[in-house]
C-alpha cells in the first residue's frame, strides 16, 4: 500500500508504522485527530509531504468526530501545530479545511475535505514523478549518492523526493548506488531508507553520520542528495545532520543537491522565524529498551538544522532545477 | 579506582568493564591473554594509553600461564595484534616483553615485565598530567569545549589526555563545559564521557554526531579538542568522526587539538600504512538488543579516521604543545 491513505470503509487513515520497520511492517489507522497527533508526533507517520497528506486526512476525521464547525476549527488548529518546523503539515491541514468549508453541515464538510486531501495525496505522488524527471538529470551513470535521514517513498505518499530521484534515474537506466547515513538519534537512514531501497533492490551502504567527511575524502561520493522540512529565504531546514553533511561536501567539493515539494517552500520567512523542534532527551539517552547515556545527562537535540543556500547547488522542485532561489521566486 | 591496574593477590589484570557503563560499574578481571584479546576486542577496556598498559600487563599473564620463553613470544605476538590502529598496545606489550627478556626463567619474565607495566602505567599518569599542564594553557575560562568520544580517565590510567586538559584546566581555576558528541557507533561519548564528566561535576551536555556543525555555527564551541589513537607523519588516526569535526571547526574557524601522549606517536610512519580496523556491521545493525537496520543490509564500518595536520591547530604532548610536527620531530 501507499505510505499514507485513506480507508474508505473505515473511515480512517491508514499508515505504515515507520517506528516500528526494518523490524515489523505493520499498518496503524487512526480515526481520530488525538490519535493522529500522538501519531505525528511519535514518528509514526513523518517525513514533509507524508505530514502535509496526514494533516488534509486529520482535517477529514475531525470532520466526522465533530458536530459543529466551531469544534472542527478547534481539532484543525490543534493538529497543525502537532510539529513546528516542516511547513507542509499546516500546507495539507489549511488546504483541506478551506475545502471543507465550503460545506455547511460537517458530513458536506467531510465530503469537501476528503476530495482535497485525496487530491493532496494524487498530487504529493504526481510531483515526486515530476521530482524525479528533474532530479534524474542532474545524476549520471554510475554515481555514488550520499544521503541523510529518509526523502523516500515512506517520507512521501509513494515515491519519495530525494530517493525518488534516484527511482527514477535508475528507470531510465542509470546505475546508481546510495550510502544511508544511519540519521541519529532516530535512525531514520537505517530503519527507513535502507529497508525501502532494499525492498526496491536499489545498492545501499549504510554508514554513521560521522563517516560522511571519510567517505567524502576516499573520493567515495559523487552527489550529496536529501530531502527538506521546509525551504526558507536564506536555505533549508531539514533534519538534523544536512547542515554537517553540506559544509562536509563542500570542502571536498561535492555537489550537495536539495529535493523538496514546492508546497515545502515557505520564501517569504527567515529560517530564524521558523521553530526548530526540540525533541526529547531520552531520544539520547535510549534507544528502544537499551539505556546508552547517564539518566541525569544534559542534552540538546534539535530535530532540524538550517543549510543557507550558499552551500546547495541545487534545489529540485517539480518546476524545476532552481540554482537561484531569487530569480526562482521572481517566475513563481 | 583505576581505569586497570594490577591485582597482586589474584596475580590478574583487572579494569573497569566499560561496555557495561554508564549502566554498570563492575570490575573485570583477566588471568589468561586469551580473555584479555577478547576484553580489548570487546571494547571492555578501550583508548590508546590504556590499550598501552593492558598489552603490558597481557605480557605479565603470559609470563604467568606459559611454561617456556617460546610459548611467552607466541602470546605476546597474538596480544599485540589484538586490535591494529592505536600505535600504543604494541607498544605496550613491546615494552614489557624487552623488559621480560632480562629474565632467565617465566617466573623472572614475569617480574621484570610487572615492573615495566606497572612502570608505564605510573607513566602514564605523570604524562597524562604534563599534557594537562600544556594543554590547560590553551583553554580560556569560560570556554565551551567540543569533544569527541572518550579521550578521558577511561581511556587512560587515570586522568585522561584529552579530558585530563580539561581537568587540569578546571583545577586550575577555568570554568569550562563540555560537548559531547555521542561517537556513533559504540557511543563512548554517550557512555563514557559524560559519565566520567558527571562523576567529576563537570558540567557537560550531549549531543549527536551530526549536530556538531549545528552548534558550532550557533557560536556554541570555543574549542574542540579529542585525543589520538596513533599521530603518524601527516596527522593523526582517531576515532571515526574526528575528521568531520575537523573539517566542521575548520569552516567556523574554530580551533581543533588533540591531546597525545608520545607513546601514541609514529611519525616516521605514513596513514596509508596504517591498518584501519573494521569492525562489524552489527555495531550499525543492532544497539544492545534493539535491531535498528535491516539485517541483510550492506554497511561500511571503519572504526577510525585520518584528520591531516592542516586542520590541526596543535597537537598536546607532555612534552609541550606541537604547531609543527616536523620541527617536533626534529627536537626529539
Amino acid at each position: 500500500m501507499r505510505t499514507i491513505e485513506w480507508d474508505k470503509e473505515k473511515e480512517a487513515v491508514k499508515f505504515i508504522d515507520q517506528t516500528l520497520l526494518p523490524r515489523e511492517y505493520k499498518i496503524k489507522e487512526c480515526k481520530r485527530v488525538d490519535e493522529l497527533i500522538d501519531a505525528i508526533q511519535s514518528l509514526k507517520v513523518r517525513g514533509a509531504p507524508a505530514l502535509g497528506v496526514a494533516g488534509a486526512f486529520g482535517v477529514v476525521l475531525a470532520c466526522i468526530t465533530e458536530t459543529t464547525k466551531e469544534a472542527v476549527k478547534t481539532q484543525v488548529a490543534r493538529l497543525e501545530k502537532a510539529r513546528p518546523t516542516a511547513v507542509n503539515l499546516a500546507y495539507g491541514v489549511n488546504r483541506a479545511f478551506n475545502a471543507a468549508k465550503h460545506g455547511e453541515t460537517t458530513a458536506e464538510m467531510k465530503m469537501y475535505a476528503l476530495a482535497e486531501a485525496n487530491q493532496i495525496a494524487e498530487e504529493d505522488i504526481a510531483v515526486n514523478k515530476k521530482i524525479g524527471e528533474y532530479g534524474s538529470e542532474l545524476l549520471d551513470d554510475g554515481d555514488v549518492v550520499l544521503t541523510h535521514c529518509n526523502a523516500g517513498r515512506l517520507a512521501c505518499v509513494d515515491w519519495g523526493t530525494a530517493l525518488g530521484v534516484i527511482r527514477t534515474a535508475i528507470a531510465n537506466g542509470k546505475r546508481i548506488e546510495v550510502i544511508s547515513c544511519e540519521t541519529r538519534p532516530l535512525n531514520q537512514g537505517s530503519r527507513l531508507t535502507t529497508w525501502e531501497l532494499l525492498q526496491d533492490k536499489i545498492p545501499v551502504t549504510l554508514i554513521t553520520d560521522s563517516m560522511s567527511a571519510t567517505v567524502m575524502r576516499a573520493g567515495k561520493v559523487d552527489k550529496v542528495l536529501v530531502g527538506a522540512d521546509r525551504v526558507v529565504k536564506e536555505g533549508v531546514l531539514n533534519k538534523i545532520g544536512t547542515y554537517m553533511h553540506a559544509v562536509v561536501a563542500n570542502a571536498h567539493n561535492i555537489p550537495f543537491y536539495v529535493a523538496a515539494p514546492l508546497s515545502s517552500f515557505d520564501i517569504k520567512s527567515s529560517y530564524k522565524e521558523v521553530a526548530i523542534e526540540e525533541r526529547s532527551p531520552d531520544e539520547l539517552i535510549f534507544l528502544g529498551k537499551e539505556q546508552i547515556a547517564p539518566l541525569d545527562v544534559n542534552v540538546y537535540n534539535p530535530a532540524f538544522d538550517f543549510t543557507p543556500f550558499e552551500l546547495i547547488e541545487a534545489v529540485i522542485t517539480e518546476k524545476g532545477v532552481v540554482r537561484d532561489v531569487m530569480d526562482f521566486e521572481y517566475k513563481l
